[in-house]
């Protein structure tokens, strides 16, 4: 009877340590995108996208990890990694459902100037990913420039929607 | 006998995984006055903060999550929002007793400008927290802008006066 | 027998828990830096240094906890906060390994300008941390600024090498 007791407790436990190292897994993942993309490492930051993610960005739209890694290997990311440059991911709301999770986050990118560094772009970003057998990937990157429009407000309105009594 | 000493261990495991657990939602928290801040949503802004809470910032004093409410929904806010911001919050340091916490981070405001953003604002943040019936809420939070006077040191020694052999 | 396959389920967690407070820790070390740096407190940023730790960036190689202590009361950093200055640590990438541990990330150092703040330093920072009876202490953290050179890039390059499928 209390061995019984005893194991609710125990299952209970482990599926909280699970949420809890999931998310640090995908605060790992989201902290892990900057180095990759400031070092013009393609493979490393396709690692961990899934095969069939999409990588979205204002008029832009990358489909699969390949696309991923052949954009972080291309001469026009080269060209701002030698120019020195830093994307930056903030602290991210992340909501986890079993073996899909969202986060919400600001990226910004500085890049350097003649004297100080200029941030060439903020954005809103929006991840989406699942868990595998090989574990968690990056299923789908929404981002969009703070701009005043409505695109990057509708991405922020996604971390929003998730609190307490929001509309 | 064995079993009294695994309750023992189940009992330090669930204490464990609480404060983890309110550490995550306290990270959470804070992650997501940006999004409420730039979609000018004071109702998601709000839900977050207990009833009776402050918010203060040089001159501004702010009471309850009603006045959170009302200045996030203001037409001071909205243009803010029109103009493109990006109200981002920095890894906080977070000191958790019991059913309080406090957190102290870096609050940063960038703003769209003609070619690159600008910061119009860099602020030390001093969070103070409350567990409730209903989950953790602020209840008071204190901004001073960075601007090398005595305030904003003052709510950044908060942070430093809980590092081990501090003074 | 069942009380015996308990008592394994409740050592793999304790391991876990464990884990994820070294994982908080770390965090909460990192966050820590720019409160002491930004109020020039030599004896709270020297804290949390190894004795014989080292401090490295660019040109300058500090020994010990007692030359960070040093670097944090010197009138050069002073004068930095009479300005007003904010050292801000982005999410980290961790890997613990027992009682060692490695995180990299970024540091930004925001001025206050006339108008606005300058960005005046944004570095890639490698900090190596041990676990000692009197809890984690950083032994090592190597910055170097970004300018496109291959220095930084190595720094972001360990963050790289340690994700899935990196070369």
């Amino acid at each position: 009877m209390v061995v019984a007791e005893q194991d609710d407790r125990l299952a209970a436990l482990e599926a909280r340590v699970r949420v809890l190292e999931d998310q640090a897994t995908l605060y790992r993942l989201i902290a892990g995108w900057g180095p990759a993309a400031d070092t013009a490492n393609g493979q490393a930051a396709a690692s961990f996208w899934a095969e069939n993610a999409v990588l979205q960005a204002e008029s832009m739209h990358i489909e699969g990890s390949a696309g991923v890694r052949a954009m972080i290997d291309s001469d026009g990311q080269q060209a701002l990694v030698q120019q020195g440059c830093a994307h930056v991911q903030s602290l991210p709301v992340v909501q986890i459902d079993g073996d899909r999770a969202t986060a919400i986050n600001y990226g910004r990118v500085y890049l350097r100037g003649e004297d100080a560094y200029d941030i060439w772009r903020v954005s809103a970003n929006c991840w989406e990913f699942a868990r595998t057998a090989d574990g968690w990937h990056v299923t789908r990157r929404v981002a969009h420039v703070i701009d005043g429009g409505p695109e990057a407000r509708g991405l922020l309105g996604r971390a929003t929607s998730r609190m307490r009594g929001a509309p």
